[in-house]
């Protein structure tokens, strides 16, 4: 396919389902690409972007990979991403790897869509499907510090996790003090038990306080404690993980492989418990974030330790063609990126990506709306 | 200070005195900052640019930084660093630290012009100047590889650089045959003898390209030998400097305190020895750099073994303001950007950042003409 117009638009987005409450400034980057292939007399078109958490990328896209993409002829997503990243630099894996994951995650979709078949299923064609799972496991994500009646609101909106069928979830930690942390995950952990709720520290703590939160989790039998310090503090990482030894996870913000082989090499990780969390969007695309996958494995790690960051449709595609450990949802936070398709909900724990052709953002009304808005 | 107003462009930048030789696409943003504060009846207006090697960032300026800092209020550079970091995230150490970078060389630039004073002079005032030296041990940097005459053309670009008074010198190497690049070593030797000719190689060798090159190396008394290996790839350079005992130098493609740490702990530097290259520009500007500085001298490392990257005027006075240990000049590649001002000549191969009030970047009539066209 070759790629005829890109357009793109930089989205306010919000960590709360009330998005007057603040969070940040944080923005995401949506793009529309339009390619030369015609299905039912009209373009077809993939939609894409910038997951969540870094920062729209409206500038890279505009004045450097978009106009790659554009002049790149007749590609595959594959041969796309390459004459994207041609002459890009060694080093610096911050910003143009969301801006290459955003316009990548559109051409996955427009190449699924011009195949007829649902990513998941068009990724299996690509990459192979021996690994493939019809069905992942999933958490439901959120639990952000509330500016105000923080306890009763964290409470009601895990219980309506529970309510929309999810047993696993996951909540934030760090922004406050250890003490309101501990109760904010004992009162967590009263609606999602033991092995069932994860705490993400959000990279907050040095290693002083890391450890002093290790200390205190290590009773609270968690599925995993999250992002316990810098993403490049290694020696930090390493010694809050030789204090904790139930899992930890990490990797969200980190974006290449070179930095995931560090991860590995230096960062006190343990192959049979840990998780790891990169983001298929934020890691340059899925091109990075199976170059990643490859180069773990390599090192003894299983699938199932992967399970990606972001909580949108795009991670669950990849997790089910690919066949990791389990994805994240947001059901609640960054509307109306987060959640499933409307009328989807977990079995047992489990989700299966949409059967729409693409992505199925189509399967999501107002999501669809700010695409063709584009 | 305040920031009243923020213009920017992207400008195409060259390797090669001749810019009609391909170059890889390189550009680079200049912006100027206008402030409220008026000297000789004009307002102070600050000059920077994204030093060279990692693009533009006109899109993370307009859409990100400028916004942040047109909203910092009346603030000195290092207030005006902290309001444009506000709200960004742990990692992803690329692309925002060169905008950043590129907006804090004009506010620096401001505020001296605001004191009157040279900007080596007001980083004294502002950093201590404990350390500062009048003059800077230098070397002139470009050697690219030509197209076409390369031995020849090489040549006459080094002695060049030897008749404008530079006793020391680098080339780079890793874009062609290991054997060309002996070829053009010793060429580039025969002008600048030993212990004053360095080669960078780019990032361009993965483990065994660089041992290989490391072994044909070492019997040819560099000043030193940069850039082994990708910039993360801790465990090739690692390897590579246990079979080299003579200076190597790295860090110009790591652009955080965090990554200067794993430099520092994984990357088999020998502190008597080594070269780190860190661009004042390129990690986060001067706050950045400083905070790298302070971080490796804790753990040993003298202040001569730093000499920034970026062979511009900026790097000069940060040079002569904190003592360090030498500085690039690019006396023909990325013109109007690199070199010296007119007039200028290097001393002993020693150079001085120039007295005019600011960087001095109006010592430099072609660079001058650019910025004031914003």
């Amino acid at each position: 396919m070759r790629i005829v117009d890109i357009r793109e638009k930089s989205i306010d987005i919000s960590r709360y389902s009330d998005p007057a409450i603040p969070s940040g400034g944080l923005t995401t980057s949506i793009v529309s690409v339009t390619t030369d292939v015609v299905r039912n007399g009209v373009p077809v078109i993939g939609y894409g972007f910038s997951s969540m958490g870094r920062f729209a990328q409206g500038g890279l896209i505009r004045e450097r990979f978009g106009p790659r993409l554009l002049a790149a002829g007749d590609v595959t997503p594959l041969e796309a991403w390459t004459a994207m990243m041609k002459g890009e630099k060694a080093g610096g894996h911050g910003e143009r790897c969301v801006a290459v994951g955003t316009l990548d995650m559109a051409l996955w979709d427009a190449a699924a869509k011009a195949a007829d078949l649902p990513l998941h299923g068009y990724l299996v064609q690509e990459f192979g499907g021996g690994n493939a799972l019809a069905t992942i496991p999933a958490y439901a994500s959120g639990g952000y510090l509330y500016p105000d009646n923080d306890l009763s609101r964290l409470t009601d909106e895990l219980k309506a996790f529970a309510d929309a069928g999810y047993c696993r979830a996951k909540i934030k930690i760090g922004a406050t003090t250890l003490e309101r942390d501990l109760a904010r995950t004992d009162a967590a952990s009263a609606i999602f038990g033991p092995g069932c709720l994860a705490v993400d520290a959000m990279n907050a703590y040095d290693a002083e306080q890391g450890l002093a939160a290790a200390k205190a989790l290590k009773s609270r039998r968690l599925m995993w404690f999250e992002d316990v310090c810098d993403p490049h503090d290694f020696e930090a990482q390493s010694r809050i993980a030789g204090a904790y030894d139930a899992p930890i996870a990490a990797g969200e913000a980190l974006f290449s492989a070179a930095e995931a082989k560090l991860l590995d090499r230096h960062g006190g990780l343990r192959r049979d418990r840990d998780i790891l969390l990169f983001d298929p969007v934020h890691c340059y695309g899925l091109p990075g974030y199976v170059e990643i996958l490859i180069a773990l494995e390599g090192r003894g790690w299983p699938r199932s330790a992967f399970w990606p960051h972001g909580g949108h449709l795009f991670s669950l595609h990849v997790a089910s063609a690919l066949g990791l450990g389990g994805v994240e949802v947001n059901p609640s936070s960054f509307p109306p990126f987060g959640g499933l398709v409307d009328q989807a909900r977990p079995d047992n724990g489990r989700i299966s990506p949409p059967d729409l052709a693409g992505i199925g953002f189509e399967g999501k009304p107002d999501l669809a709306a700010l695409f063709s808005a584009l």
